[in-house]
């Protein structure tokens, strides 16, 4: 049983972690407060990105702008237009015009796919459903181990990491994350582009899904599970609640599904038999009110 | 000043509120706790909802399902696809096929509309650029006033009704208001389903935007904003907070915008003119550890 203490800061473990002091993506903005006294505050920029494929004009995603080109390909993977074996010739941004243009060696065209929407509450832009289906039914999730002990540790790290939502808030955060270690750390307005954001990076880095444990501030819905399934990774935790199209997914997928992970408490919905209950639970500390506040508060 | 101590419990005011007795709306699911020990927990359920306006199939969204009604209409208005003056002459809901039909007296055709889409970071279907910003551009909010004792005294209203929030978690509210009055407390697992649900019940029942407020649980993003503009309330108040793109919208649009409204703390960004501070702030309580864990955490 592990039963030293948690110990904070990783940063240095991370590949990509958010850099909050980066002037681009706040801003401040002068109001009043309760006492009607004129205050300052920071807010998190949203600005429009509208992502090609090829020559096709797919979607316009708000962003807070830091990644185009991990969110482009992240988006397109995720929607099942680019596959892991399409050979990427360009992914030009132009920050201007606020455009990035994926091109690939294969010919593509989602006309016909374009036309057919589905929203999800997790907010995937127009997805069809069938292809959602696709990649549950096919799906055959690796072998893997989630200790609580890493678990713990993540939370307990990716709590303490400075970010742009303790900086300024209204922001969500996905991580990825290899045994007791954050590798990548990706902010966003949209939940959605943050997880699209990782995708990205794993397609652009070649890493590999089965090892990896994915870790959101957001709830554990539909979308978010199909996601995940899709990017071929066993477990998905969350300090959020779930729904219930996204536990059936899960379980369907063979997903490993843990969610309301708070301080030492977690619940797991599915695919438990991944879990390893090595920690100690007496040398886990509970969430400090204060720290609740600044980490429990993930908007919307 | 208002010296008054807030007092709870004011259900009855509501015309609609959230039923979170309804079995159709929460199923109980099993899994382990970080103990390892079996528990089982209430999920709020995520169903699939096709909207069709005649003919034309718009959408497919992810609601629990409790007015669907209510929730094709305002989609369909908050769209921009149905007028507040378009006659419909029938909604026709069948929850075996999980479809609503919108039939109105004008012919409608949207298809071109649906080719092109925008994905908002509070995830509004595709939505074209140019219908968001006709909906600021052309906006005439109308004079209104908040006065500080009705926003203290809604909070609290809202944050002790009974709600599936507190029952499961992982949902949105959104809370029509009037004066120190919540009217109609709309849940949904897509917070623009929340909002969507209280434009049409608004369309169906007649009820006159101006003198009404608007709360919602979620982050105060440009999709936020528009929504609240385009359905003609002039003053939208959040528990969460902001991004730079919805404090710019509202400011063009003339919108009162209040977030980070916790306990005795509130912070306003856009429409301060409307705002008549007659609460002694020594009056209001600080919101507590265990209602903040309670009411903060609207995830995702």
């Amino acid at each position: 049983m592990r039963k030293v203490k948690i110990v904070p800061e990783a940063e240095d473990e991370y590949r990509v972690r958010p850099d909050p002091d980066d002037p681009k993506l706040t801003v401040r903005v002068a109001g009043v407060d309760q006492t009607g006294a004129r205050v300052k505050t920071g807010v998190v920029v949203e600005r429009p990105l509208t992502i090609f494929l090829n020559r096709q004009e797919i979607v316009t995603a708000m962003t807070i702008g830091d990644y185009p080109e991990y969110l482009a390909l992240g988006f397109l993977l995720n929607q099942n237009m680019l596959r892991l074996d399409d050979v990427v010739t360009a992914v030009e941004c132009d920050d201007d015009l606020e455009v990035v243009v994926v091109r690939t060696k294969r010919a593509t065209d989602y006309e016909e796919k374009l036309k057919k929407k589905v929203q999800t509450s997790g907010c995937a832009q127009g997805t069809v459903f069938g292809d959602l289906m696709e990649a549950i039914e096919n799906a055959s999730l690796p072998k893997a181990e989630l200790r609580t002990s890493w678990l713990y540790a993540l939370t307990h790290k990716i709590n303490t990491t400075p970010s742009l939502y303790l900086e300024a808030g209204a922001i969500h955060g996905c991580v990825l994350c290899e045994q007791d270690r954050p590798l990548v750390y990706m902010e966003d307005v949209g939940r959605h582009n943050a997880v699209d954001k990782i995708a990205g990076w794993m397609f652009r880095n070649n890493v590999r899904p089965d090892d990896k444990i994915f870790y959101t501030t957001g709830r554990l819905t539909s979308e978010m599970v199909i996601k995940t399934v899709r990017m071929g990774i066993p477990i998905l935790v969350s300090r959020s609640g779930f729904t219930a199209w996204g536990v059936e997914l899960a379980r369907k997928a063979g997903l490993t599904l843990i969610g309301r992970a708070r301080g030492k408490r977690f619940l797991a919905l599915s695919g438990e038999e991944r879990i390893v209950f090595d920690q100690d639970l007496r040398y886990v500390e509970d969430e400090s009110a204060k720290h609740r506040r600044k980490a429990a508060v993930h908007e919307d």
